[in-house]
């Protein structure tokens, strides 16, 4: 106890010399192990839980909720608003943490916890763009970069645990969380989740983990009509062979915490689905750091599935399912009701597991050995110019290209800047910005005009983010466009925080949904009154989600899906538009035909192809009314360049346990751009289950200048060409066909078979 | 054998005295066994397969197709186009199975196999509604007397073996097979289900089953977009909660067979789904009958799902999963090939186990020793004039009425007749029907003239039934309705049989799906110019569809849904118009309110609507863009009527194992009507899943003069409350919440708890 507290003051105090003493003390587990012995009970239960909202505006502490629920939840803390500012809230939150650790009885400290989507979760670090647009890049090696810088950033607060990455494939394309996930192929999702996780929890030079990671959300992304919290029902091959390979790979790179999804799958709420937590995620996967449940999520269980009958059964089915840490925002905590269950043999059991789990992390993280954060060193790390530069580039990578009838590159003379979105923000649920204020960032608006000259760019707003009853202001928009005689329209979905003044206007970002892929309000009714004046139009999408491109959205003369790029997407989409910089992105989420034909991923099964009837129609398509093909035209891993490349038929071999596959890649235009380079597969043989048409199983971002050509060689170990029956890993020998090209579209694609010996 | 020859010349020969003797010879399965042990190792592959098209037009028979199949296929026999006239065909399939029995050498009679819906595969019979259409009569008994008539008229023409019921529950609207299901409700279903199969398998006086059902297609109906063949991803709760309680139902009546799906589930085709078919449906289920293969779906294993390497190999994969008999009309077989497996003895064994399992069939039904069906009596039998006043009883009775801002019932002097469908005959894919041919039945055209003089009726089509390039008929149209000052619009989606001249005009029905559940073609155009009009406008539904209705066509004055309520559909319709039938059907799947706000059945769970957010936005709603609840404003259960009904708030009590739920229900208005009481239930207590918002557990149709009130009390036992964790049926004791009224709607719904004790 003595010694304990000299330790803490310790922490407190010194800047130096901890670590190679803390090393001395054994390991994060032996340490927790330690510890826990000597807690209460009431001290354990609190570290199941926090105070999520530790500041409210101003920023000033909350005192009140800190009160009321510090006694059972002092296990980690959380920021608040996003629209405080970093360097006001960092004084505040080390004066708790430094309370807390000197003046608590065991002087166990606070871990600070946050979501990390953009960045930072509160204001004034750099805002990178959405997962979504970060996929769209398919450049990983500039993922990581940025995933640094986030945790950097982060960690100059003390963030040492976040709240990500997610690894749910985005299936729904109604649902509204698309922006947050890293699109619709599992493959990819475990790319990036994989490498977010090994960047993130990168070992100090004492040994401590950066900062822990939380896979999330443990299942999701699929919910009956991409409503919320809605159900889905994944049988045990479908969850192995596409939803969990994302988890399996990012496990791969030992994540210290996992959240479990707001889904209801098969029938049973996550929060409290015993099968999916112990004898799949536990049992299966191997996986063995904290379970946490996502934010009001147990309470949930009481109040909206109706599957407990009290908060307190709640807790207790939570916990008895492995549940062990809370996340409560704004919604009553359940874990502090277990007090009542102190001579409950087992409670006691899984409480000891899960505050020697949630110890062992913390003490991983070095924050039981290092100083709290110096407000110097945040000053220099948040929006670093090397971030700066960071966020710039991934923004210029995450735009996709979708049509271009060859009116771009082009810097025009004058402009008209069409639609709600030109003066706001858009870059995601989970970015720390306020979409209509000038504070946080430049708007397409402003971006053009420095660009341009602030005389050469025409602002009309025209129709309301929603509203579809007021369409006057279309004849000034259009007037505006014929008087410039190029119109550069932005029109989307915003998904912005909930504390943002234009909340009521969100139409996408989580919690919400679309029954309806096309644009809100009037905006479509404003695009076909431009297209049907005749006027040159660049249509810029922006949100985190596909969107349905009509007929008459199609007219336009270019396209280009901005996704939710971070704080330089605008400064980007001007690049794009005048050439300076060449459009590299790729969907991550096919965009499809009709809102209702859906789902729309590329790696379907042959059989949800096969309508039958096709000999007597004389034709094939998925859908008769309308006639619609399964396969969306904007898949997957497509999106266009300024210039043109060349992807040779590709060689493949197989030695060594090993498929190499190699293909030449040419810039055959005039400029210099860049090419990811996808490979495909399928195995041509029997697997024991249904194969999708084909699976990505590499990819890579090759920069060439004009005329340019590079060998791109893929070694694809055996392995990755595995699959799982009744959960079980097989891979089998024999004929695989693989694909390479330029998207997952079949007239992008050149085959090649080889023979797979095991 | 000589024995045996004895009794083959018998059949043949002999109308009577056979019974008594057959009855001598031992059970149906002993006297397989038996029979077994004489038979080759390519006879019993034989009785695996049949000739599903033995007549080609004309009636002919097929030689051709006969002969190239019957080495290896000589277990059934099917009649082929569904334009033949069944008195003509009759002849023709008595010869070929006089021959089988007279000349083959163990003298094992074919058994005529056949599909069912709205009753024969061939024309010539009583054509009923088709399953959608009875399902929304909510009519048991009047469906028993429906089911009895089609019997009896498939029996008169030597079928005992039919392909029927379907126990698929319609979760996916956009689903093209949705008309021949029983609707989306799990128990509707179930006894529907239950009781066609009780009906059709009733034994005649010598025991013998009159005609084996074979439940199907296990399991479907909710296929990913609605794509015929698309997979689904069931876990074992979703499975035993919703799509397999119809199988467990209808399993209560032992149907002698049941076939498999198209459909890959959880990644594993149905054909090759060893899981299903052994563990659950055989280990769980405990169904015993054959399990046969849907037409084709073996060979698409390795056409179409490539999961086999060839035909032989998907043979072998069904044989092994537990296929016991294939359908092939226009595919190759692929049984025939497992001859080749002569000396693999798990093979053997499972033939045996086959051919067994369809003898035993076929000896149940009597054809064994039955004489073959009489011309005469087959004559008498076919449209009989019980039939026909069944036919149109049915008709009345699944006719839904939508809407009525009080237009109808009226009598018009003069009507204008809109659309292409009102010189049409539209009664599903599976109706022995020429949807253009009066030789099949009477259109609405017809009808009306019929009803209000000739000169008094002007039909317009206005538009084509697909086209939507000309829209030059409209102006005619509305012209039309002006004119009359009475319009009756018929809209809809065409569903004929493959071989209707329309097929190319088709977009519901098997192999279609429809990605907008609108009216297809102009139609809607033509509706709405007719609306602008002005003109006092009555819409008319066709199709096995839900359709959504937007806010135009709400304005229709009157909305009826026809459904495909067979061969008096437009004579039903008629009298519903002019009031002469009082409309009692309700609907039996929800119609969404957009094609992507789906799903949207009733039953869903209360997380499937919880979207969060809602504090903040001030109101709730499932999806935001466009602001949608999750509920369908139509939804299952729906349906309006001349009349008005009270249901008085149930009262319930719980005594010796059984739920007693009584209500008054009054006809409060000034003609006689009949109201489906419906009762809905939810455990107000913890069972380990969650549990949908509310669940249909009893139905009653009652007929009510005006003024006229009766009591119905509902009778539920405690284990028609249960449900299943795992796949282990739980009942809980506790509190439950009853509901009782006339839709599943929460506004047409009073309120009753009772507490369960066990």
């Amino acid at each position: 106890m003595v010694k304990l507290q000299l330790v803490a003051a310790a922490l407190a105090l010194c800047q130096t010399g901890l670590a190679a003493s803390a090393k001395s003390k054994g390991t994060p587990k032996q340490r927790a192990k330690a510890l826990l012995k000597k807690m209460t009970w009431e001290e354990k239960i609190a570290q199941m839980g926090g105070i999520r909202r530790l500041l409210t505006s101003g920023p000033v502490v909350d005192e009140a909720n800190f009160e009321s629920r510090y006694q059972y939840q002092h296990g980690n803390l959380g920021f608040g608003p996003m629209f405080n500012w970093a360097l006001d809230a960092l004084p505040l939150i080390n004066e708790v943490r430094e309370k807390q650790i000197n003046d608590s009885r065991l002087n166990i400290p606070f871990i600070t916890i946050t979501d990390s989507v953009n960045g930072l979760f509160i204001s004034g670090g750099t805002v990178f763009p959405s997962n979504l647009g970060m996929s769209s890049t398919f450049n990983l090696p500039l993922f990581e970069e940025v995933t640094a810088a986030i945790r950097d950033e982060q960690l100059s607060l003390g963030v040492t645990w976040v709240l990500s990455p997610p690894l749910d494939i985005g299936w729904e394309p109604r649902y509204g969380r698309i922006g947050e996930l890293y699109g619709e192929d599992a493959y990819l999702v475990g790319e990036f989740g994989h490498k977010y996780v090994e960047t993130m929890q990168e070992t100090d030079k004492d040994g401590n983990v950066k900062v822990a990671c939380t896979i999330k959300h443990f299942v999701y992304g699929e919910s009956r009509g991409g409503v919320n919290a809605a159900s889905q029902y994944s049988g045990i091959n479908h969850l192995f062979n596409d939803q969990l390979r994302p988890y399996i790979r990012a496990i791969e790179a030992s994540p210290l915490a996992l959240m479990v999804s707001y889904a209801t799958v098969d029938l049973v709420p996550m929060s409290m689905n015993e099968y999916m937590i112990q004898d799949i995620l536990r049992g299966k996967l191997g996986f063995d750091g904290v379970v946490m449940s996502d934010a009001g999520s147990i309470a949930n269980m009481y109040t909206q599935s109706k599957v407990a009958t009290s908060y307190e059964d709640a807790a207790l089915q939570a916990l008895e399912a492995g549940l062990q840490m809370e996340l409560s925002p704004g919604t009553p905590a359940t874990f502090p009701l277990l007090i009542s269950s102190v001579d409950n043999k087992k409670v006691a059991k899984l409480i000891d597991e899960a505050a020697l789990n949630l110890l062992t992390l913390k003490i991983a993280t070095g924050i039981f050995d290092n100083a709290l954060p110096d407000e110097t060193k945040a000053n220099k790390t948040l929006r670093a110019a090397s971030h700066l530069k960071l966020a710039r580039t991934a923004a210029r990578e995450s735009i996709v290209l979708l049509k271009n009838d060859g009116i771009l590159p082009k810097t025009p003379t004058k402009v008209a800047l069409l639609g709600p979105f030109g003066k706001l923000l858009n870059f995601g649920s989970y970015a720390a910005i306020n979409a209509s204020s000038s504070k946080w960032g430049d708007s397409l608006h402003t971006s053009l005009k420095s660009a341009l000259g602030e005389e050469n760019v025409e602002f009309v707003a025209g129709v309301d983010l929603l509203d579809t009853t007021d369409n006057s202001g279309i004849s000034d928009a259009v007037a505006a466009a014929k008087d410039a005689g190029f119109a550069v329209l932005v029109l989307g979905s915003l998904s912005v925080a909930m504390e943002d003044p234009l909340f009521k206007k969100r139409t996408d970002g989580e919690f919400f949904a679309h029954a309806d892929l096309g644009f809100p309000g009037l905006q479509q009714q404003l695009l076909d009154a431009v297209l049907d004046a005749g006027v040159p139009t660049v249509l810029i999408l922006t949100g985190g989600q596909p969107f349905v491109l009509n007929n008459s959205t199609l007219r336009s003369n270019a396209i280009l899906h901005s996704l939710l790029g971070g704080e330089y997407t605008n400064h980007a989409l001007v690049e794009v538009i005048t050439g300076a910089v060449n459009p590299s992105g790729k969907l991550t989420v096919s965009m499809p035909q009709l809102s209702s034909a859906v789902p729309s991923f590329y790696d379907y099964l042959p059989s949800d192809d096969s309508p039958g009837g096709d000999s007597r129609l004389g034709f094939h398509s998925a859908w008769q009314w309308p006639v619609l093909q399964h396969y969306s035209p904007m898949p997957f891993g497509f999106g266009l360049s300024y210039t043109t490349f060349d992807i040779s038929t590709p060689t493949a071999t197989y030695k060594n346990g090993k498929v190499s596959v190699s293909v030449t890649v040419q810039n055959t235009g005039d400029v210099a751009g860049k090419e990811v380079v996808q490979v495909y597969h399928r195995p041509n043989t029997t697997v024991g289950i249904e194969f999708p048409v084909r699976r990505l199983v590499r990819f890579e971002k090759v920069d060439l200048k004009a005329g340019e050509s590079k060998e791109v060689t893929f070694s694809i170990p055996y392995k990755d060409l595995g699959y799982y029956v009744n959960a079980n890993f097989k891979v089998k020998g024999g004929l695989y066909n693989f694909w390479a090209g330029s998207s997952s579209r079949a007239e992008d694609l050149k085959a090649v078979n080889v023979t797979v010996t095991l």
